[in-house]
């Protein structure tokens, strides 16, 4: 197996994932996406900037949306359990030799901003400014309803090597899909927070985000935002779905924000906080894996990404020919 | 508008579709297809016929199949108001000159079997015995929960000339797709019980039966169908979707027996009662009247159907380019 | 069996229940309970009426709410199918000894007024504005999105004579409650548009409104409505469900306007298109005929409706004890 | 505030509630309410003991039902991270003075036995045979599709103290009651896997198991069951609901089995992994939080639990006025 033994004790405690920077060309055309038709709240705005939360989020921001020249992904944000959590992770990126820097940001205690072996900007923290629940507010609950964020999909271009670097800070895999030739991972999926993930790879011209998922409370609600997207103006920002993963066994949808940047709603997960959970393991061969009911996916779908600021892209010496729609 | 009037004193009165009787080469394929899986309930069987209801139906059957060295349509049923419209039927089938015949069939009082002018077989009657109500014994619920059978969809090669004909039967245009530039029909939608349809016709070469749907609850029961079918072997019986139509508004699935006939699953119609209900057009450029969401329907959809017995082929002379997936 | 045999050939054709005149005391509270919260839209409004439809019916209005001193129900709205049955209707009810009057009313054709031998006010009418469709202008879809307008249930003090009355002008009995002790009919459900019903009854001192019915698509609409009236000081409006009727099978939820006017939600109806469907028979006895899972409603559900305007009401003498919670 | 700080590092690693073990007087009775009626997965069973789990679950029980001759509780299981905890864990129950045993169970590695200071029987363990997946073995689901075991709720003579303990072995609380008059809390709900509890505990005579959850995919699987229950025999042991707790936000049923267990089932819960979680606070005279949408709970469901074998019942001193339907 080529899935390496979960670290049951990692060098410092990460709760879960937390929050992205995107970096938007037109932030009215953002906000039209994600606050009108997807339903997530504005808790903070001005004229450059916009900080979103979902429904059951008490945490200040899940997204922020940035004002840029160019559409790319400014930074992924971790949770860490505990204050000395911090200074651990500083600890444990110094002694890999990567770049470590305490940032400040507005509504955040103490940042720690690094950036993983290949390229991706990270930053970890403990506090975050709290917010008052909302999650009985049904009077904001519209769109898609987004529950929460869930997880970050990743483009790696040695997806062996990054599921090794997360094992190591304790992510845990739950799913992924070997190369039955070459024995290596094609795909994985590794949490930390008890759901099928946090954190995602796929083999692919790397490092770029594929997605970020949001969690909704049931199927109803992405045909719903289908509904309202296909009516509004926003048709060719779907993608792909409503369908079933083979992997994960989420319901998904993928649709694409003004700039590209794509995002999965979601529902259908399961719980994962065993640590003597057996990861699954799905062949590169079959195609219910990505598809459970048999549609094929778009070939956008496993082309494109979205750019991290500051990473170099490089390219996956492993192949496959996927199962695409024109 | 190539829409003809609704004849709203039509020569005979027809209740609803009924029934179709489909010949099938593998009658124990057949069944664990539409009892195992989809959930329909046996009525009757022996080794040559099984019948079978929906769930709310109290109508002895609403499909019956037979087995056949090759599979195809045997019959659509229609089922009429009163007594005397039977005789009515039979002149007016008589007076255009089209074959008429008294029939005998199990389950039923007298059955007029006849044709229509391209050669589609149907039979009219008034009286099915009926069963005992089951729709609130619920332990017999599963599969996709069919509740009753909606419409038949049928290729034509002149769907001015086939709305014409059931037009002046009294069937009542809800919905149609016209040819910019020929101003003919490509597709209409007909109903004389209340719903969209009881007959739809599109373009093709025909006659052949595109489908026959079942009317469910929720779009819940078509996902568990998918889940169910998905992993017991049908996944490659998954033809199309889940999706919604802009024609109709319907939330469909599209699957395939085991001989090719294919049924449509959905929920999501309306009430159209009302006689002077305005008949709602799509453009055939538009390619949101197939699909709201966007998604191509793949090559099989559009070409291929279910021959009628006794009916001869004949290809349209009008053309236009579907948009599918490979 | 004390239900009269259907009648098939009625002496005029009433197509569906149509619309209700409620009586307010408070327009803005009315508006904002119809539209703010149950998700109708307005077609029309001033200071003194407002005009509502649902989401998919294209006649303008099913709901006229008018502001008045005391809240009370003005008049049951009822489409009939062709011009000559408002004249076919007028002789019916002048034959009866019922007042009949040619009334003018905004966008609408020709409409009768006069009422039924109880004292309930109708009014019957061919034409009524058409309106462009909007069912798929899924950014109008809020509240408990509803459809179409279902239902009146009106308290009788002769359900027999009223099943009688209504039976004569084509309404056909779908189910009943009988009194196994008198053999006389307790409730009745009756339906011309295909489904359980357009009309019902229900013994009690009348003639008075039990409720007016909207049907929406599915039992996770009602679920979001409860949510929005508990957290938007609706909480004490609502009066009874979510839970099924074991009569007509429907998943209901009965709430109550600012004026206590009762409304119901509900889907799950079945079709009666029918002219040979089987009435279903309940016992009073039965308590599931209510509440198939068995929860008391509250008293007031079983004492308190609306009057309406010019009605005098009438105690039944038929007593039978409720099943409440307190 | 009545609610003690979090202990982040307690002296043991509770990875989550495990399973219960039901004594039961009919274990046919039994096996047809939680196999044939809930559809939980039989994973052994013999003429004195079955084995259940859910469908997403992997360990290989979540119930034992075991028959004997009076109906109880015989033990609630939890499981912990790593071996070292159980020693952990023996050591911090003996230091209590409570009795400690190291048991044989089938199925299961090694396992401490012990109770909390109330009585309530526990016993703690780190393995646990682990079976096959079955969560996309669809044909599996029945019932109401149940996912996995989500927590034990139980009465408490003292829920400070009761709340002080499991605080201390690192349950955090989510949301809790307050008896506003003498600042007491009412009841808590205290999690260790990331939801809304894995225990909870409320006012009453205790230790008295009052239900174990479990999560299904949606309400629409729980309107399923009632139908299911409602028309197999089994609509008297619908106790309460569907309805919607304010605390937790739970959509909810509550149903009894053949010997008054009562299980809840569920969905709609929160993520609470967040270690600076603010716990929701309600006020005992807030009728909302046991039921938003203002239906009465039946006395049954405030008084009646289940025995744990071995404990002795305490009552408590704090009393109040549940809101009640006869």
């Amino acid at each position: 197996m080529p899935v390496p033994a979960p670290v049951l004790y990692p060098p410092f405690n990460i709760v879960r994932l937390s929050h992205v920077e995107y970096r938007v060309t037109d932030l009215a055309a953002s906000r039209a996406f994600y606050v009108d038709t997807l339903g997530l709240q504005v808790t903070q705005e001005d004229g450059e900037t916009i900080y979103l939360r979902a429904l059951e989020e008490r945490g200040h921001h899940c997204i922020v949306l940035r004002r840029a020249d160019a559409a790319s992904v400014g930074v992924l944000g971790l949770k860490l359990f505990d204050d000395p959590d911090l200074e651990k992770a500083e600890a444990f990126f110094r002694a890999k030799g990567l770049p470590v820097e305490w940032v400040a940001r507005p509504f955040m205690g103490r940042v720690l901003r690094t950036c993983d072996p290949f390229g991706i900007p990270l930053e970890f923290y403990v506090r975050m400014d709290r917010l008052p629940p909302i999650h009985q507010t049904y009077a904001l609950y519209k769109g898609v309803k987004p529950l929460r964020i869930d997880h970050f999909n990743m483009f790696s271009s040695d997806v062996d090597a990054s599921v090794a670097f997360y094992n190591e800070i304790g992510f845990r895999v739950t799913e992924y899909t070997e190369d039955d030739q070459s024995g290596r991972l094609w795909a994985a999926w590794m949490h930390r927070k008890g759901g099928v993930h946090d954190v995602a790879f796929t083999n692919g011209t790397g490092p770029r985000l594929h997605h970020t998922a949001f969690w909704v409370p049931n199927p109803l609600a992405i045909i719903d935002l289908l509904d309202l997207m296909a009516t509004t103006g926003y048709v060719a920002n779907i993608e792909r779905g409503p369908g079933r993963h083979g992997i994960s066994n989420a319901f998904f949808l993928y649709i694409r924000d003004p700039d590209g940047h794509r995002i999965e709603i979601y529902c259908s997960d399961y719980q994962t906080v065993d640590p003597d959970l057996e990861p699954i393991r799905w062949s590169l061969t079959d195609p219910q894996r990505q598809t459970l009911w048999g549609a094929p996916a778009p070939r956008s779908w496993f082309e494109e990404g979205s750019l991290f600021e500051g990473a170099t892209l490089v390219e996956s010496g492993l192949k496959a020919q996927p199962i695409v729609a024109p």
